[in-house]
Formats: structure tokens, C-alpha cells, sequence
């Protein structure tokens, strides 16, 4: 533990946001979401909500001004009934630290895509449907 | 996550866990003990408290009845006027899961040689001061 | 070995099966499967049988409900006589831990490449013919 | 699997077998014993008992005639009641295969002295208390 | 060594062998094959002609029935006047081990592509012309 | 480069100040320190003095008020009449991050030893004499 | 340090700069490059700005005089009204070193996709708009 | 260094010649070949011109009667005006070992092409111009 | 294989050999010694007997003058009424190389001991008894 | 190639050099000293002489001040007849880099005790008798 940095934060996951640079894509990703098979930089954080996460994250972590949305969601697959409640929350964290940021949604399959190339995939506690989440640097 | 083992347990912890054997040790350091100086199999839960990763692993850890005592904590420094009133979470988490276990004190110093010899670190995110704690194994 | 925790089960092999995400598949092969030219994830379990093994696992693994089959067998060879027994033992304990379970039957060439893209192997001591079973992981 | 090699021994049981000479000594534990602290070389044969892995190991294994003793047991700790039955079968396998040979007591912590200058441990699903045997190479 | 397993075979070999599967192929190359350029898993027999090592290997590997063809040799260069002799020598020990094995042809570049492919290639130190051979894993 | 980080700390330099523990200790050693020699926890700083390097540090690094010195420098050689003056501006520094922190002075081959037992060395671009400083870890 | 070596250059970067060869090019990155996830090869400067390295590394590096243009520069993207100052700075001491090398622009992804095949990508601490600069190495 | 192999020859190029097959090809580059960045199994030979070299290794590399030519030189690019005197020397010195070799011409690129899959490249302290040269290994 | 070098020594024997210095040993170990358990530097020469491995490492290894003796065995443990004939064989091999060669001999342990802190151990497939033989690398 | 930086320097030999401190020291070694088996670091300079090394490697190693003797050499064996006339040639280079030092001389057992502590040895192909050399690397 350091001053300044949230406590919640492994030092593996701050050396990978540290290593990013601009326009580099960092997933945080449920309980359930298959990282290890999408990708081979997976950091675990084990029982960890994604809300206190992406709070701490973003306390270090600046989102990309240049892109059109600085965060993406994984959209409701057609059919289905389910209303994630927690966007409202994730929104609400992001608005408080990046009052601009737009939050972007990818159907699933492209949302795997994404996730395959993006620098790192975060391995969470978070058990709430769709709650998958990128977030995209930008510069300091 | 699999089913019947606790989700806060992340797949390192478990592997460690399952590896050790009758006597072994494993350490459950708070977020300020030396974990990585002392020993090179350290296994990072930053974040989250002991008392319920200590209740997580008793679900599936079984502790030694032959050994004198099945957990240590480290004891006060002399002088020190700090009373842990985290111990009593301790006590009651380790008497829920086996009502016979008791709690030996290891002087500082003590505890630090005992640490270096177990078979693994638990980095946790626990702020309690003298919030240390060591488990041995059992058998199945 | 640990409480709750199915003897037989190896530490990497749970360890697999706990990194294991929604979707992720896992084969478990006979004895002369080619699992080491299929896949750099192999996972030993010489000298179990099938059976016990995948009992074991089902008690922790989820199958995936979201999908059209839970598991996947190798469909016979056409022209090959043999009508393989031991799929009524596989789908008596499926059934016996996830009563809507089916399981899809796949050309050998297309279980080869299914294989291939799947978390890992278990080479397995199973003798009986068109005995590998593919398991595919739901959520907790 | 290939011909004239038991089906039961995996292909890192046989390459360790193999590597020995004369006078190595290798540990069949139990299922509860350490051998991930004892040794850095650990061969895992999770879910087998011993008698099985012990007839298959001395169809290959020749012990050592020149030795005083071939194979070693941990004595029962004084004051403990326990009458390993299971040494009958152990003693009825090794003289299945080697007449001549003879088994030695280790008090406990001498077994795990040896066992730390083992070429290697096996870790076994064998339950029996007092299960553990060291087998000691002759020449072929 | 071990008893019942061929003295010439080394550990690493047989270790391979064990891990083949059903239709896994295993190359044995004259001294001058190009083995370390084409394969990444090379066994080194150097000073070991191939009839001994075929020989050895044949009592541990079953040859693969339901293959159109057991084992392969690498036909002679059109225009090439070289007539092999060891080929006849191959020949009596593949028929002594199976009588109904039979041999394969491959021109040239078409050997060399099966041989990327094998589970491995063993360089021995044969020096016939065109005396490589590939043989294919059965069951057992 | 994230927020709050100072921009003059690498990604291993941060990591490696977040893994230490209470009481760890770290050298911030000058260009012409025997750093590879001593340690084999080397963080490369080239090019850039302590001062500004302290002072990154001290933002994120707490000091151990239980020590009876937060920090060491090396002292003078017994007849050497360098009158170090970057002394004043290391003391200056670390005053303005914690006013009540104290620095022993070690003597060289003491320093040596230290150092040795530190969690790290880095190896930075001051030139100053006498410019090594060893910072002991505390609690946050 | 070495004499004749600039002292700013690290151990890492000089070795990177003798392997390369004619032709082979090298990207001094600015602060926000996202040079970790285009390149493995990557050498850390953080806290040091491009004007002092470039002069280093042009001390010793002989620039390419059978290319068209020595050094290349990320052109500003279309519509941006930044007008980068730095790249003044950059061209004198180019100049100062190679009186006859020019520089070329790429547009932004053409420039990432040279990054791909350079032989490493240096992380400074470059904080200029459009800082980025590729070196090609000539002879010597 | 040993009886029979010249002593300018490091065990490691020793090495890589010896596990080269029939076919397989060694490129002798000058001091100013880009080997690292087109090759992976680069050895260094800094501050030995290729002759000198070229005849150590024809002493134990043969070189092969199959192929039409034995060696590759890079031909002059059209214009350069240069005339590559050390070709003469390349070509004596092969001569004295294999009277009946020739060598081919590659234009540039398709040289480096050519060098990206030979078996390895020595990087030379050669200064000659067009001073490289590819060899082709024969049978013994 | 390379001309002027014995056919009968692998890559790895050769290159052991080159590495070697004045005055460091290697051990010819028959097919029972325990060379894993003694030393880590082990080079597997499976199937071949130590007679032709002995001659052929002689031509390239030129034994110490300096030393009082240039091989040593292991002498004949008092009590066994075996005679090593194969010593003969060895001392005209080794007089053959090197005529004023002299071998001493070792009791058992202090062998062991010695082959501890060679350069390497080559595992061979003799069979006679007490066919080890420890040779003294000379100068060129 | 680097300008500045003799070219007879392989880049590894100068990524040792820079990252030597002050009193660390290397072993520029003759062709027959037993390096590999006193120090796991070690670099080879085959085929190349001290004298041109030593002259090399001064124009960049500054020697250190503050020591009794700044370089070593191997002192003759008493009885020895042998006088060593490169010691001048040693002498002489050194003295045209730094007219103020001088030589120590170690007896050969404490000369190889110096060798194991020091930071690289680096094999070159001197053959001269009592050729090796140890340098102290000064400050910059």
C-alpha cells in the first residue's frame, strides 16, 4: 500500500495501468466473463465488486478525450429480458470522475473482440448481469 | 467460480491450499506485513479483509487436532498499549468452523521465522493492527 | 485435499476449471486421445476412469444453460459397429447433477477441432471406445 | 499408454522412474502428506491408492539388493494405537516382486528427512494412515 | 533403466512415446535429417542406428490398425539410383512386431511436411540413404 | 503515466514500492554504486538525480515511525575531507514529507550490508558523492 | 557508467542500439505512446525528455545515409491546430550530429504500424505533443 | 577449446553447426547486418572477420554436392559502383575445401529472405562490403 | 554431424566439452549411477557403451599434464570379489590418446563426491561394473 | 556498431561493463581458464586475443583510484620456469589508459577465489601462459 493510491488496487493492476498508454483498452470483467481464455494478461481480483474498482481505477486513470465514447458496455442480447441496474451505477462513478465520458455498447461478440485486444483483462468479483466494462486511457 | 467453493476465493489461493499437506502453514498477512520479503510464494488478495477470507478458507481448509494449538497470532510488543479487538472476530470465525481450535501468540520476530517457513503468504487488504494470522493444516 | 472438495480432483485441475469462464469448454479424454498434439493445457489424470472424474467435477463445475447442449460426445465413426455403453453411465450422472442437460454428438474431426479451442484436456486412464466427453461451463 | 508399461503410471512417473539410479530413493506419501514443502520435485497421482501404484512401479522398479533394507515405512508415533493394517498389503506387493526384500522403520521425522533427499515424491489419493513408503533403486 | 522397458531408450523418449496418442506420429531421421529446423521437439540418439531404436520402440508402441498404413518411408528421388537395403531390414522388424503392419511412401517434401506435424522427431545416428521412417501411435 | 503518480516514477518502480511491507527498506543508489553486484532486485533510473527521485518517492512512500531512523545515508570515509553537501537537500527533501523523520548514517561496508538486505536497488544518474539513501517502508 | 558513453543511456538501451543493424530503426517515444501494446521490446526512460536522449543516442548511433530520410516524425492529423515546437528542437540536433539527414512524416497509424517492425520502442518521459521520433541506423 | 576444432570457433557456434541437417543453411553476416531483427538464433562473433572464420568452419561444416550452389553471396545493387574485392578471398578460401563448389548470386531482399530461414546467423566483425555469405550444409 | 568431430557425440556433449576449462572434470557414468540426483548438468548418451565414447571424447578432450593423474575410477569396495575388466579396456583407450596418462582411483563416497563437483555428468549405457571413470580436462 | 565504442566489444560485453559499480571487478580470461565452472556469468570472446580486448576495454572502463592495485594478475607457480612476457603487453596498455596504475599479483588458488566473486569472466582465445588479467572498475 502506498499513499495516494486506493488501497483496493493490486500492485500488478496499477503496473498494467501504468504500462498503457493512449487510446489502450482495459476490460473489467465479471465472475463469470471467460478472460483466461481471451486473453493472456489476466490480473485477478477476486471477490471485488466492479463499482469500488472502477472508482479506484479512475481515480489514477485518465479516459480518452479524442475518443468518441471513453467506456463500453455490453448490450442486452435481443430477446432478453434483463435491465441492468448496474450501468446506472458504473455511470454514476464515471460522471464523477470524467463529467464528459460517454459510455459506448457492443453487441457481445464484438464486446469478445474488443476484449481480445485490449492490453489487459481485470478478472472480477462482480456478479451483476452485463456488467462487463472497457475503459479507454487517455493522456496525462 | 465453481460451485461449494466460496467466490472470494481466487484460483491461486485455492491451489495453494489444496497443495499443502498435514502441518504446513499458511499465513494470512495484513496489508502492511513484509509478504514479499519474507517469502517468494506470496498470493495477493489486496482489498479485501481477513475475516471473510478467514471464514472462506475454513469452509474448505480443515485445521491440525494434532498440533498443540491450530492458528497463532502475533502478539503484542511490550509496551504497545493497542488491544486487537480484531482477535475476537478471529476467535468466533475459527470456533464456527471448529469449536475445539485454539489460538497460540507468537512474539513478533517469531511470528516473522514461522511466516518464512510456511507454505505460503496471503497478502490481504486487512488494516487491523496485530491482524496477522497463521493457520496449520489438518488432514481430510 | 480439502473439505468439499472431491478427492480425486488434482490442484491444476481445479485450479483450470476455477479460471474457466461462462462458455469455456473442457474435454475429458480417454486414454489414447492425442491431447498433447491437440492442445499445449493438458491436464493428467492417468488411471481414473471417466466416471468418477467426471462425477467429481460436476459437483463443482456448472454446465452452461444458455447454450443448446450442456456436453458434447464424439458421434460413432459410420460403418463402425460399435454401440459405446458407456455414454448411458455419462448421461446418468449428467442428468444426476443437471436434470435438463442434453448432449450433442460430434463427427470426429469436428470433436478434434472442437478440442482444440477448448480451456483444456484431461487425459484421463478411460478404455471405453468414443469415450471423451466435452463439458461446457455456465455460471455460479 | 504403450505396451508392457501399467496403464496407471503417468508419463512424468515413468521419466522420473527412469532418471534414478542406483540407490535413489522415491516417496509414495499419502494423500495428506506435504510434499510440496518437503520437495520441489512432486509428482501428483491424485485419487490412486498406493497398493495399486506400488505393484505397478515394481513391475518396472528393481529394488536394492545391496541395501540393508529396500524400503522404508514411518513407524507409529509411541502412544498412538493405530495398527496400520494397510503395511500387510504393502509387504504382500514388495514380496510379490522382490522375495528378498525388506522393510525398514523410520521414526517420523527421520521419514521426512529422507523424503527431503528423495529424487522425488509422489502425492497419492491413499488414505490409509501410516500409508507412506520409500522404495529405494537396485540395478538393472 | 527399468526392468521390461528397452535399456537404449532414453527417459526423454520414452516420456514421448507415453504422451502420443492414437494417430500421433514420431519420426526416427538419419544423422543428417534437418530435424532441429523443422521440428521444435527433437530427441537427440546420436550413435544409435535405427534398427536397434525401431526395434525397442516397437516393443512399447502399438502400431495404429485403423490406419491405411502404419509406418512411412521417404521414397527414393526419381533419377536417384540408390536402391535402400535398410528398408528390407525395416521391414522384417516393423513385420516382427506387427505382421500385418504395412509402409507408406512419401516423395521427398511430402515426408518433410509430415514430419512438421509429428509429435516428434528423433535423431539417431544412422547413416543409410533414405533411411528415415515415420510410424504412427495405435491403441492399446 | 497515470494521475496522482508522479510522472518520474516507472511502472517497475511503483510495483516494487507497493510490494514492500512495514519495515522493508529500499536504496536509491548513485550512478557509481555496485548495485548488480549487491542485489538482484535492480531498478534502472539512468539519468535522473535523487533529489527529484526522492521526492516522487516520499509522495507515495510513508516512512516507519516505529524505526528509530526513517532513513540512512553512508558516511564518510575516516579521512576523506568531502563535506557532502546533497546531505542538506535529501534532509530538506524528506523534512517536507514527514517533519520528524531522522537519518542514521551507516558506514560503508554497514551501507553494503544493508543494501544487500533491502528489497531493492535503484540504481539512479546521481553523481554527488556519498549520494546513496536508504528509506525504511512504513504503515499507511 | 562508462567513459564515452552519455551517462543518460541505460545498460538496456545501449545494448538495444549495438544489436541493431543497417536499416533497423528505433521509436523515442513520448509519455502517452502506447508502446507496451504495440511492441515487446520496450526500454524504459521515464522522467527524461527526448532532447537529451536523442543527443545521447545520436553520439553514438550513425543514422542511415542510403535511406531517403534518416528520421521520421508523426505528422499532425488533419483538422489539429497544435503546431508541434518541438520538432525544431529535434531537427537541430539532428543536424548537429548528421548535418545531411532529413526527416520524413507519417501520418498517425502509418507511424504505429512502423513502431510494429522497429526493432524496439523507448518510453520516455516526453511530455510534447506529437514528440515521437524513429531513428534508422546506418553504418559504421 | 579442444583437439581437432579450431579455436576461433565458440562452442556455441559449434553447437548450432553440429544440430544443422542436410540443407539446412548458416548465414556469415558483416559487422552491419540487421541479424537480430530478422533472426531469432543469432550468435555473436564481434571482432572476427568473416575469412578467418569461413575457413574454421569449412574445416568441419561440408558442404552440400546436391544443391547447385554451396554458398550465396548478396549481389551488388544496381548503380553501386563498388566492387566486392573480398568475394575473391570468399572464394579461395571455399575452394580449398570443396574444389567443385560454387556460389550463387541474391539480390538484396531476397538475401534477407533467404537469411530469415536459415538455421542461424553469425554476426561477424567483417567490414567488407556486400561482405556476407550463406552457406548450405552437406551430408558427412 | 560435422567433419574432423566423432560421429558417436551429441550437440550437447560437444558443446559441454568446449566449455570446459583447464583442470575441470567430467564424469562417463554406466547406465546405473545416479547422475540426476548428483549433479544437474547431466548429458544422456543412452544405449551407448562408455568404450567408444571414451575414444571418441579423446580425440577432441586432451587430458591435464599438470595433475598427478589424468582419469580416476572407482575403486572395488572392499569385500566385493569383482575384478573390472573393463579398466583394461579403458586404460588402452586412454593410453592410446595419451601415453603417459595415469588413472587413480577412488573409494565409493569420495567418487560421489568428485562427480558432485565436475562440470558435467554423461550418463552412458555400460553395463559393466564399476565402469565410471572421471576424466581431468588438459590445456591446447 | 556504435560510434565510439570499439567495435571489437560485443554488445553483451558492454551491457557488463555498464552495469559494473564501483569495485566490482572482471575477469578477462585465457583460452583454457575453467570460467564456466567458477561463474554463471560468463562471456565469450573466442578467437580473440587479451591485448586488443584489454586495449578496448580500457578506452571505456575507468580504473578505480581508491584501491591499492587496480588490475591483478595470476602470479607464476612457484618452480615454474615459465616467465610471462605478455605481462608487459598488459602493462603497457594499461599504462597508455592510466599512468597511475598498478598491478597486484595472486597466487593461482586466490587468483580463482577473486574470479568466483567477481562480476562477469569473460573467456577470450589468449593463449598465453598466466595471461588472465582482473580489472577494478572505477567512478565516472
Amino acid at each position: 500500500m502506498l499513499k495516494k493510491i486506493p488501497k483496493i488496487l493490486s500492485p500488478d493492476l496499477v503496473h498494467a495501468l501504468m504500462k498503457m498508454g493512449h487510446g489502450d483498452e482495459i476490460v473489467l470483467a465479471d465472475a463469470n466473463f471467460p478472460g483466461h481464455s481471451l486473453h493472456s494478461n489476466v490480473i485477478r481480483c477476486d471477490g471485488i465488486g466492479i463499482p469500488p474498482l472502477l472508482d479506484a481505477i479512475l481515480e489514477l486513470l485518465p479516459l480518452d478525450p479524442y475518443a468518441e465514447h471513453q467506456a463500453a458496455l455490453m448490450s442486452v442480447v435481443p430477446g432478453d429480458p434483463v435491465v441492468p441496474t448496474v450501468w446506472d451505477t458504473y455511470r454514476g462513478i464515471v460522471a464523477s470522475h470524467d463529467a464528459s465520458a460517454t459510455l459506448a455498447f457492443e453487441e457481445r461478440f464484438a464486446f469478445y473482440g474488443r476484449a481480445k485486444s485490449a492490453y489487459a483483462v481485470v478478472m472480477t468479483g462482480e456478479e451483476a448481469l452485463y456488467g462487463n466494462i472497457i475503459l479507454k486511457k487517455g493522456v496525462v
